[in-house]
């Protein structure tokens, strides 16, 4: 299959600096924002019924992400999803602990309709969104990404979008094809909203971006490399995160070519 | 008086990863979430009513919060805190700035019925809630933690519960016993909502512990341990938060033994 | 004209301890919060309409930022503003992305009506709360500080306030004088919500000042020196927001009298 070179899709994010909208929980606010500096893309955080689906139409790439909800929210991301999705932006839904309480699940299940470019979660996620048996008692996974490759692809068909399943190894799929991401550290499930913040960089990397599921591929592996790479001076959780936003904000071609690893293959 | 093994307790948390139901503060929520995750529980926030009760059912712990506060917000936390009183799962009250103002001391008041297991505050805020006079004038204590003293043991006997007063050294009641922690560094209250976290980590303690003062004890002596090593490296308020997770997130038996300091005491 | 001691006006902020009502965005609170604690004073969040004045008459200035927005939060604003206006105390306005909605517009013109003593934003957002053409597509500025020079005069005299423009060089107006502040590093901008935190700086150092041009214009030389001085040894975005706040801590007078680098003229 086609080989997929994260640093060419990095390079167009620093090029053109894309503004990305995120209607995103409470805690990863601070967090997402400053991934997305690092990385070079512009973040805004917009989530009032009054202004958001206005300020879609102003962004490169929306992201919503149903952590900390609440009704005005709610509506908010239904409107700002179908102004994306009407405008032909990319949008990227984040269904975070989606199986775990009947508000969830139905805050997801609206958004699916409003099909989501990519959909990315961990495996307990991916499962309870494809509406299987599972699903996570929180926002951590209980199962590894692979369990989730059903699922994964399942969705992927129904919404014509990307599923990317996060985890100790990361999988993507857009139906037809099928990508495994290699990297990453131990101590990244240990700082809060990595996984929420990963969902503004794979935004970031679909603005301007031909193919959806190369984008995406390409996102995980800058994140995963980036996170290698923050592992081998971190001392902890809280070393790793300020090492981990100066690899992503240092990451290049040469690291890019050398560190990263990833497979694509045909989904079935 | 019995014998307490912070260690003991740690190990108890770092085995189980106990899913904490935080409704806290704006914020305190990414740094809560960050100290929960160092320690080795599993944080979530969840503050809308239409799945908040329902949220605390899955989780082995809940903490209420109220540094910002708003109508809706109020309403999940009341709901909140009796889903865990009814299902017997301990809660832990923070009454961030409780004497300010009377939409503060109104929404203290109705929580005190909820009868939290643990009330952890600083001195002013533990004076407010127990009806006394004076009460400090925002986020930060203007009193010792020895001058809530009597009003500690008072709110412990209202509730049936623990209060803990927090400062440079920490003061724990249950009405019968009282006990003192020393350690910390004097930037911990230069690094916002660290007091916050810790009524995080005093939940993931109360998770599965046999004696809600025990636990309480040994979560503030860890917090108090981790606070002095990452002192000992700091630079400023920057440095030191980033050496306190990685405390946290280190902390073992040995260091426990040998800085953990600790003094329990009949309560009168 | 006067010479300006940044050092006299740190002096009186870490004496005094003055206690900061903020009415900010989720994505600022925290680092806004450690910033105002690594400076020295007290920050406090206090958003619903049900305590916003209250909370202001308790405090010695109140900062207002519309990063995100909702209708309850703006109503609290509003109230919070006029009571900071009725009572003499000094408020500062932050307008975020003024021009970027409607919503936003609107609230920006409601909050001008209640007389900022200060506002503090980027050249795209002073160039649209002044009215006129242009007006960046986000957060992030699309113009240099110069650029917004008039219209920063322009407001200053509408207000009768000051009104403070940051960037690479940071430019400040009451109408009458015109100063120019150097310094910071190029990696501010690569993390998140820096200028909000500047915002909160620039309050606390109102409180209890005589000149609120003098006392701003002092705000933005501590700030810009103490970016100076992280931006010699951060590797990244990460490590440049820990040594920015180990910094701002250590900041004293011999380095802001080797360092800061200010220039004040007549406006015209």
């Amino acid at each position: 299959m086609q080989n997929i070179d994260p640093a060419v899709h990095l390079a167009r994010v620093r090029e053109t600096h894309p503004l990305i909208h995120n209607i995103t929980n409470h805690v990863a606010m601070n967090s997402m924002a400053n991934v997305l500096l690092a990385l070079g893309a512009s973040p805004a955080m917009v989530h009032a019924r009054e202004e958001a689906a206005e300020f879609t139409a102003l962004a490169s790439a929306l992201t919503i992400n149903i952590g900390t909800l609440s009704p005005h929210w709610v509506e908010a991301m239904e409107e700002a999803a179908e102004a994306a999705r009407l405008a032909g932006k990319p949008w990227v839904l984040d269904p975070v602990a989606v199986g775990a309480t009947r508000y969830r699940r139905d805050t997801g299940s609206r958004l699916l309709t409003r099909l989501p470019s990519v959909i990315r979660g961990n495996a307990s996620e991916i499962i309870a969104l494809a509406g299987q048996a599972g699903g996570g008692r929180g926002v951590d996974s209980t199962d590894p990404a692979d369990a989730a490759c059903d699922a994964a692809i399942r969705l992927a068909n129904q919404t014509g979008g990307v599923v990317a399943v996060t985890g100790e190894v990361d999988l993507v799929s857009d139906g037809r094809r099928l990508a495994r991401v290699h990297g990453g550290h131990a101590l990244m499930p240990r700082v809060t909203t990595l996984g929420c913040a990963l969902t503004g960089v794979v935004a970031a990397f679909l603005a301007g971006a031909e193919d959806p599921f190369e984008a995406t591929v390409a996102a995980l592996a800058c994140y995963a490399t980036a996170g290698e790479l923050a592992g081998e001076t971190a001392g902890g959780p809280g070393s790793f995160a300020v090492a981990f936003l100066d690899a992503l904000y240092q990451l290049d071609a040469a690291t890019l070519a050398e560190r990263a690893r990833l497979e694509v293959h045909h989904a079935r």
